[in-house]
């Protein structure tokens, strides 16, 4: 059985990701950082998905993104609500993480040496997506190229490293259905990027309502907050698919 | 005043671009990785390199490449005796780390974009070298074209990065003449794969007789063994300089 590398963020796209490579095949390797991102539920999350696509092997590398900073996901920055119903923005937003990819990537890359695998899943979307520059797929192309050149099985023209993106082209809610086809329960998924810590849901002014997570591995009263980027794409998406999102009420 | 990223390992080769990049009026910023190596004093080589330096900042992150494995530097593998004098080898030997400068350089480029750096340093070397595939110019120039779509600033056509490997086709000697020229003093400076723990350093058998290291943030009784690929190399280099390395007696 062919092994992949799959970067897990816990998110809609990297748990769909995971599932197209369990369809194609692959025996999947799940890689999740721990980069000091606020919120360690999106960890939890992906630990769950990693067990719903029966990952031979889930790896947390933790690695302190924070002492870069540079954004509002691991410094001390403000999430801003979106304003994708406004206007689509040209500009990138604040939630943008440096290299965060190319990080990711290239962890992704020591691992895949390690283990002998050539496939690098990564969940890469450049349709609904918050126009992050290492979404795009001539950044993906550039990464793939780079390590072929990078690594010894490579340069020993043993292995042949490719990058796949399969959800580069989709909407979010073609996402959703390809998931939801693949049998993705996205319960176990998380996506915002500034949750809320509330102990009665019900008389929260959300506008998205939550349930509270029933797993107990999860923070219960942490909810989306249907207002960043993030929850706004995947309101937007499962809207259009004609899903109910199970993660909120 | 420019800034640049400097990336320092507490070597021979990091410490001479570091000061190349000094000379070059850059303002450095200067990376260290803590990435469970098995031999804390390259990092404490470093922090002495970064002093020396006059580094504007000097970042250690901390990342755990043990959990990736695959090398002798971070897996509980043999370093081996340097069969350099023996025949010139095609293999890539088992000190090579799994894709370690793409991630390196990866954190470089957060950093870089973070801080607002156009310039990263790098000391690979492609002549007297390990053979590494991430030393090579071809991967160099190709990380560089990568950097330059992965990220805000680039897309936004606000800055262009650059890769400096201005080490990339001298000889160590070539290297260690540089240096000295710059006034790098290299007692400071660690190359060794596998420093043995001595407590009597005149009974010990080493083929290069080392001295004690005598500043107290080092561990005074670690000494090089002079006989892994880095050891030979740096006492080839330093032979063929004309010059005493000043690490040992």
């Amino acid at each position: 059985m062919k092994r992949a590398i799959v970067l897990l963020s816990g998110g809609v796209d990297s748990a769909t990701t995971g599932a197209i490579a369990g369809a194609d095949g692959f025996e999947l390797y799940a890689l999740t950082f721990d980069y000091g991102q606020r919120h360690k539920i999106e960890i939890d999350s992906a630990g769950l998905c990693a067990q719903s696509l029966k990952a031979r092997k889930h790896l947390i590398i933790k690695t302190d993104l924070r002492e870069i900073g540079g954004s509002a996901l691991t410094a001390d920055i403000e999430v801003p609500t979106s304003t994708f119903n406004l206007q689509p923005s040209t500009l990138i937003p604040v939630t943008y993480v440096p290299a965060r990819n190319t990080i990711f990537l290239s962890f992704a890359l020591a691992w895949a040496e390690t283990i002998g695998a050539e496939d690098i899943f990564i969940g890469a979307n450049a349709v609904d997506y918050s126009g992050y520059p290492d979404c795009r797929p001539e950044f993906i192309k550039s990464f793939e190229t780079m390590a072929n050149l990078a690594t010894k099985a490579s340069v020993e023209g043993k292995l042949r490293y490719r990058i796949q993106a399969p959800l580069i082209n989709l909407t979010k809610t073609e996402i959703i259905k390809k998931g939801i086809e693949l049998g993705i329960d996205y319960a176990i998924t998380w996506s915002c990027y500034d949750p809320q810590s509330v102990t009665e849901v019900k008389s929260s002014k959300l506008k998205v309502i939550p349930k509270r997570r029933d797993n107990s591995k999860l923070i219960t009263f942490l909810v989306p907050c249907g207002r960043c980027d993030s929850c706004v794409l995947r309101a937007k998406g499962f809207f259009e698919a004609g899903v109910k999102d199970p993660l909120l009420i």
